[in-house]
């Protein structure tokens, strides 16, 4: 179980990882400013999400898989954006299950380190979504997964999910399946049919 | 007391979450966006210096009615935003009620948990103004808190008043009181009359 | 030794508040949020190095003299820019400096709190460079020491060689000694002869 959970984890890393790069590369940092945007899309969430939970050190920091990882995404991308870039439809898909991945696996971990069912949806919508807004904010730009197509709102799904699940006495395993499913395809299904939430109507001052 | 603590951080939760909520729209997020930067500019403060004292997990993200306050403000803006924007006035005044609020709150916080006096008022003036620098930085702008009216003074001032207060055996309630009223009137009275800090004189290369 | 680590680290938390206290200026911040910059720009790096490890309260916060270095440093910047600013090149030096310092004292005090060689490498870089990142993002801007001549390099340099120091049985002083002269060697070499890495090459989309 471990082991399924490390793996799922690095697969997630990855994909973030990739996400980071390409930010990286866009904005013209030299190779080692892309490997830190790297390292940092793809390991913000869960850090801040260990600080939170008071899991010291945290994980992404202490287990060197997650930097070689996340070292490997970023010197791939370096060396081959375009690429990367032309696979910018699969890239994005693969974010939605590095997001899938990283929600449910978030909240699962706050729970259990003992958090109630509200702060594990949070950290586990947070774990999702933290690495792209600290790459975001590192580039100076508003965090893009408060804008895009239902991001937050999938990996708060799939959070809630493994948290009712636990309730209902659902195995561990098989609640993050279905969130990560729900949280996954709502994902999808945004990208595809463009589905956004609404802004504020009439004139924003 | 701990319902008074309780009762007032909750207001300020509201009125910092007010603040977030408007930055939102004014920078068109959707409404999940809205409510994230809600939850951010409100509890942002409060979650760092808990981290910082060691009070593992946060307040904020472990008690439910932080996020339940930060979602309604945010609705209310969200739907509202035109009102909001024309109660622009009294909206600074809460904004300066939740400041002095925060300020004092978490002094004695960090008293509480040990702390020296001079970290006590470091953490004091960062969960007041922890929040707002949150906010900004999530719509990339410089922090207002750094710029504003005496901002951060007045919330380093009411977090001093704490700290002296319980070195001179008041009890915590009026050592709150008193430098809350101190925290507030001082970022009244700069509104009002457009008090302002100096900035560097001379060209600024 | 205690008292040695202290002085070196007070004096990498001076130059630090410099370059902070500069960027406020820059941005024409009032005097108190040239303070704050200074602060951040001096004791970011070394706060999230100790919540990240578990020293809880950071010693940056819980002990005065990193606050009284900052504010002199950033007071003494506020009435003197233009100084300052003609002794950019011996500023970039203390940085230089304060980067080497900041770099091996981060490694070796997350060695001594147990954590393993990568971790320790990535705490001492990160030492090295957070409160440049942290500076950049309150004023938003793309981090500098993402881009500037082998900037977070020289701090991954130094750390390393203070992690496989200790390893090879050298003696924490003589490993910090080693590290140090090795980072700042590097920055100032790639100052002087502006070496650079590599962009990714090509159309960048």
């Amino acid at each position: 179980m471990v082991a399924v959970n490390l793996t799922l984890d690095l697969a997630g890393t990855f994909f973030f990882a990739l996400s980071g790069a390409m930010a990286g590369v866009k904005h013209k940092l030299d190779i080692f400013g892309v490997l830190v945007l790297s390292f940092v899309a793809a390991n913000s969430g869960g850090i801040i999400r260990d600080v939170l939970i008071g899991a010291i050190p945290p994980l992404a920091i202490n287990e060197w898989r997650y930097l070689a990882v996340s070292v490997l995404a970023g010197g791939i991308t370096f060396y081959r954006h375009a690429l990367i870039e032309r696979l910018r439809s699969p890239v994005q898909l693969f974010d939605a299950m590095g997001l899938a991945l990283f929600a449910v696996s978030g909240a699962d971990k706050a729970l259990a380190f003992q958090l109630g069912p509200v702060a594990a949806v949070l950290l586990g919508m947070l774990t999702g979504i933290g690495g792209g807004m600290a790459r975001d904010i590192l580039v100076a730009e508003i965090p893009a997964v408060l804008r895009s197509e239902l991001y937050a709102v999938a990996a708060l799904a799939g959070a809630t999910v493994v948290v009712i699940g636990r309730q209902l006495h659902w195995s561990s395993l098989t609640a993050m399946v279905v969130g990560a499913i729900l949280c996954f395809s709502l994902r999808f299904l945004a990208i595809r049919r463009g589905w956004r939430l609404p802004i504020a109507s009439g004139r924003t001052f």
